[in-house]
């Protein structure tokens, strides 16, 4: 917790030894788990009760199981991130889309163009109720729910699809807004394979 | 909790008594300071987890002190909301605007063009940067921040300002997505003075 | 006719006593209608010519029979208000809307989002008509006729809604640009019964 | 009037002698002037009351003496029609414009980018006000009267440059909605010097 | 070449003399064959590497024989160009289509609006595809494609549509970044008959 | 030369074998410096004619000295691109400019949101102006002059930031339509050091 890391938001960054104790609990698992500690997380504590609201709201829809893959669930986030050109969320879910799904190529396909990506039909489907949701959700009607019922989603599958859009389109105000910096550490993730 | 309450939802609407013991106190205790229900807990109390993170996230924004009234707090959800096109939020945000603002006609000035409404110039320096929160957050720099202090905002009411407009980017397309309902209770609250 | 009602307009308001006489018969008419005088009446008296016009255009369209209710026209009023982010006409013929529907919640609703309002199939279908007409009507072409045809519209009928829709185009742009304040008595009408 | 002529509008085209008095007496009148009858009056006729309406209104903008020439009214018509891809509009009154302005160049220029017109800078600010009241009336602003203002116009100026764009964005609505057809002689009025 | 013609281009004009001889001999045919020389022969000499591959690639699109007849090529140059609100290329093709289709009314109909043009229904799917390669080509797909094979274009004719279409997008935007005049030839050819 | 190799573009991809002789010279000279083919090369060889016309502009745009260092110039492509939703641009170039301005991360950051990347603010000037050509190239005026130069940019600075902006627009649109696929190779390039 150096004076550098200022500037991963224009808000202030408080000192890990100030945080309250569960923020700080969360922090350390994430830093143990994955090596480094996300910014966001840094950013965010900034506000404690927003910081545990926002991450149980995350976990909520990105942790659970169901008709989603956890892959698809990042590439409804990094599609919609994109659409709503957010930095830190196409970068750091760019990398957790790559280690999920495997395939060094899918993220950055799905944050420019989800369209010529090289996804299934049904993921196609999947990204366009979520870019709908994304950017004109007052148009969303029974049609849509047709459209992915055709591709064998369910209505809960379809209530998972457009919240995942939902908390991105917060998700993004916030980081644009704080211009939050993504870590070094997301670019190269989930490039090379892992004995390279 | 009949059945002409699945129509206040595209999704299953649960009955009180299914639901988990917090969810059911929270829920009674907005009925008994209102005198009704919010059709917003019903709809999300289809998701337990997801409910419980989107009120704590709500009431840290928009219940808290500091340099917003609670009038202008639901100012923002007001004015983000209308150009939004969330209906399940203008009428039921609006009601609280006109209540906490004392004032039964500045809600639907700010929902259909907070240009134009009789608010103050540092009310409406507030709304352009929700705004642009809402609508264009990528564009969010500097100037934005400069103008609001120049009406006396500190850089935490700019996070709030932006925080909750980017919240109810959530909200709004949840409600969109989910066709939510507005109580009919809504419409005339705040419109007459108690006495009448 | 005090000072204060200069601020019903950005520009000059005239004395009554100075109008000429069709304008003030006019006025006084509505008054004694409507137990006050709408704004508009008083904005417009600005330009004489321009009064008799815009009127004589208004009645033509709004006041006349056919296959359109008086419901529907003003449900067409208040919806491309809406999107044309028109407070003073959304206010006002959203209070006549309510009063000719005998609804209390359907200006609120089509005002917002109108695919989202508790209205028929067939008037969907007539909002979708004005909405494109209000703001791509470039783009229409035998399929939006044939859409209305489909719900029992003649093309009479698709006239009507579009004219209306044209001439909102123009009383709304007027209205934005004279700041025109739309009369406190708006907000309340038709949201209580009469016997209330 | 021969059955050719249905095709000036996708509505019905009434036959001259079956007209109301007053308007066979102004389409002959227009006749005799231009020495062939614009199809805006044919297609409106149609309607007699709004017939009789739109030219009223259309005479009070557009006939009538102040600070703004007739060319300076007929540039504002053309500029903002082209805005709205209102192809009558921009055909018909490019060849009044011409003729007014004396200068062939001046509307195909106005009518694709009136930025790169070669007319004076007031004229330029004189149609970025006009086009702000055509696409945007909304955001129209005491800054934008200020502009007006730095360029000489008084605020009666600025109610004619704004309500003239306001009656366009009817009348481009009503040509567009109808498929209104533009005379053949349109084209070529203005272009060539009399004596040619 | 004269001072007056530095205005032809926001940019340096060169004097024919000073160019290369290839440039030179491009210009001097062209004279020769229209009896004067298009600006955007002058405006671009400026840079004679960008000058040569310009022209080489807009002769390759439309020089060539295939499935498009040349009025069609620049039937597809005029209306992308009026979306694209390009000056200069609307009326220096304008005038070329006017030429090619032996119609004196076409380039205007289609550069306001193609849908509303006297053209046939192929040629308005024609005029779809190229629009949206001009204005949104990232959501181009196959149901495009389609579109225009039901129409008897080839897949070699949909290559040509947006390629014109992708050519423009370049031409277009050089223009109006170089504020390019059109000649005053321009707004006269192809509007009346040889033997006028 | 595989089958497999179709995929590149859903136009014919010709082999190299059937090339002429100049293309294929050109391409045997990319791949030895490259150690692959980028897939525009195979997918442009389809028409050999636009192939020698699109080359010889990005040449004459890219590989010139000048006011812009060649990393800046591949900015530029990478901004524009990705604002284009052209994701054969955004990965290709994105993997040149990462090489060019020896840095692993400004590629992604200007792809996604070039306002919040690590660049300079004469950088950002220069963007603005790209972006704009890019998306709104009828409203660049003076004023946008003036910004550039006071960043030190000369004109012809100027003409190469809005001519590379423009020539992309020519290229994204190509590669949209054809669905033009980066080559895997792209993904990885200028993410690690070479000593690696």
């Amino acid at each position: 917790m150096t004076a550098a890391q200022a500037s991963i938001s224009r808000f202030p960054v408080p000192e890990l030894k100030n945080l309250p104790e569960d923020l700080r609990a969360r922090i350390l698992a994430v830093q143990e788990k994955s090596g480094f500690v996300p910014n966001v997380f840094l950013a965010l504590a900034h506000r404690p009760d927003e910081f545990r609201a926002f991450f149980a709201y995350h976990d909520a829809l990105m942790e659970k199981e169901g008709g989603l893959t956890k892959a698809e669930r990042e590439m409804i986030v990094v599609a919609t991130s994109g659409a709503n050109e957010c930095q830190y969320c196409v970068v750091a879910h760019g990398a957790i889309l790559r280690i999920r799904a495997k395939n060094p190529y899918v993220a950055d396909q799905v944050a420019v163009n989800y369209r010529k990506a090289e996804i299934t039909p049904r993921q196609k489907a999947m990204l366009d109720f979520a870019l709908k949701v994304a950017l004109s959700a007052q148009t969303i009607g029974e049609s849509d729910y047709a459209a992915l019922r055709g591709h064998g989603f369910s209505d809960e599958d379809a209530w998972d699809i457009g919240a995942i859009a939902a908390f991105f389109a917060l998700s993004n105000r916030l980081a644009n807004m704080a211009s939050m910096r993504p870590n070094d550490e997301f670019y190269l993730m989930g490039r090379v394979p892992k004995s390279g």
